[in-house]
């Protein structure tokens, strides 16, 4: 976990990035960086685009920040983890909120799926993809974890390809070693699928169509009722620990 | 995982509970009761003490809610692993909610310290207390986690029970298996420290008095960096699963 880095502020940008291309600031960007931030011509920042890695740029323009004149690489392009998060959407704040949780944790792309007891049956996607981005740019995330439209929970098990690990956080599970589920379950060399229910559960005819899935392993995340937000935290915690980019070098 | 129950409102309540026990009902209480949730005389409830497990209640008043009758127990009292949640402190609705995800996660007590990059130097303890009531209500936990006043960090070092393990999330610590960490790490039958620094991450003095404690196991979160909320909720999800009661029964 390195550390937040509040002096040098990352801006999420759409066009390429090399050495000495000018990027011109949106009003938004602009009036983030010289309203909110208080920078001025010559100052720098970091910038990224999800493809060209990260880069040092300086801030140009006569009254406030108008465009970026790209300096030099910082970090190399990264790759995340091959980690869906799957997931019933959340009202307003709380989808804001698990949206950039889940960033954090390095999902790579973000399903939203509609179950029987899901209480939100429209998702902003675009509000889904500004959040993604206000992540990526605080936590020093380089790639832009994909937003997948929203689909009901069948129309996207029938079409989810089947050899991706599923990790069913299904609170009716046996409690038992989740991380003996993990440890000793099937191998996850085509990517996992971490599917985290509404806080109404899921009916009975969603889970005997979830346990049909193959390479499709029930967890059980501990004896105390979690809220969806905060148990889509552990469950990525505990498969990025066993599975993914947190097991470190051997 | 067992799900959120939302018919059955759960109320904590400080007087002893035992069958055909009348208890009153503070004026939010019953204004909870009566104005929020619309429920009437007759209609029952769950409270819990934090000592005498959780009992079905009916509520009696003419008006509104005035008093509860207590009926019978539906859970006994359970004890939560003994395992302290030491933090720096966040500013307002930050520290609200790291507060009431540690509860979720099971933590049975909560300890403020303040380091040297902790934003906050003021923390109200009346208002942690009410979230983790608040957390607790909703959560179906049973056990009420103690809130300690803050403290400096060095005197939270010098004072605290040096055979208790010390999980020291250190962003600085080597990318490195926090799964091997702790389960190859020192035994915690006397208990557990999980510390979360502040966003700015530790100074360098106190990450030397850290590593001077005994029995103290640094762990990584990942290459990412996570905010301290986020950075909480993993650490403990972890040290539920490696050493806590989320391992199940064998």
């Amino acid at each position: 976990m390195p550390q937040l880095d509040f002096r040098s502020p990352r801006l999420f940008v759409d066009a390429a990035l090399a050495a000495g291309e000018t990027v011109a600031l949106e009003r938004n960007q602009s009036n983030y960086l010289g309203n909110v931030l208080r920078l001025a011509a010559g100052e720098t920042i970091r910038v990224f685009n999800g493809r060209d890695g990260e880069w040092q740029a300086a801030i140009a323009g006569r009254k406030r920040p108008d465009s970026l004149t790209i300096v030099a690489q910082t970090r190399p392009q990264d790759r995340l983890p091959d980690l869906a998060y799957v997931f019933a959407p959340l009202k307003h704040a709380r989808l804001d909120y698990m949206v950039q949780k889940a960033v954090e944790m390095g999902a790579s792309s973000l399903q939203p799926v509609l179950t029987r007891f899901t209480q939100v049956s429209r998702v902003n996607s675009e509000r889904m993809r500004a959040n993604v981005i206000e992540a990526a740019e605080q936590c020093g995330i380089l790639s832009i974890a994909g937003v997948a439209e929203p689909m009901p929970l069948d129309r996207y098990l029938s079409q989810r390809e089947t050899r991706r690990l599923l990790v069913f956080c299904d609170e009716a599970a046996d409690a038992a070693s989740p991380l003996q589920a993990l440890q000793g379950g099937p191998a996850a060399a085509h990517g996992i699928d971490v599917l985290i229910g509404p806080e109404g559960g899921f009916a009975e005819e969603e889970r005997t169509l979830l346990l049909r899935q193959p390479r499709i392993l029930r967890l059980s995340l501990g004896p105390r009722i979690l809220r969806a937000d905060t148990a889509g935290v552990a469950a990525l915690a505990l498969v990025q620990a066993a599975l993914g980019d947190w097991a470190g070098t051997p």
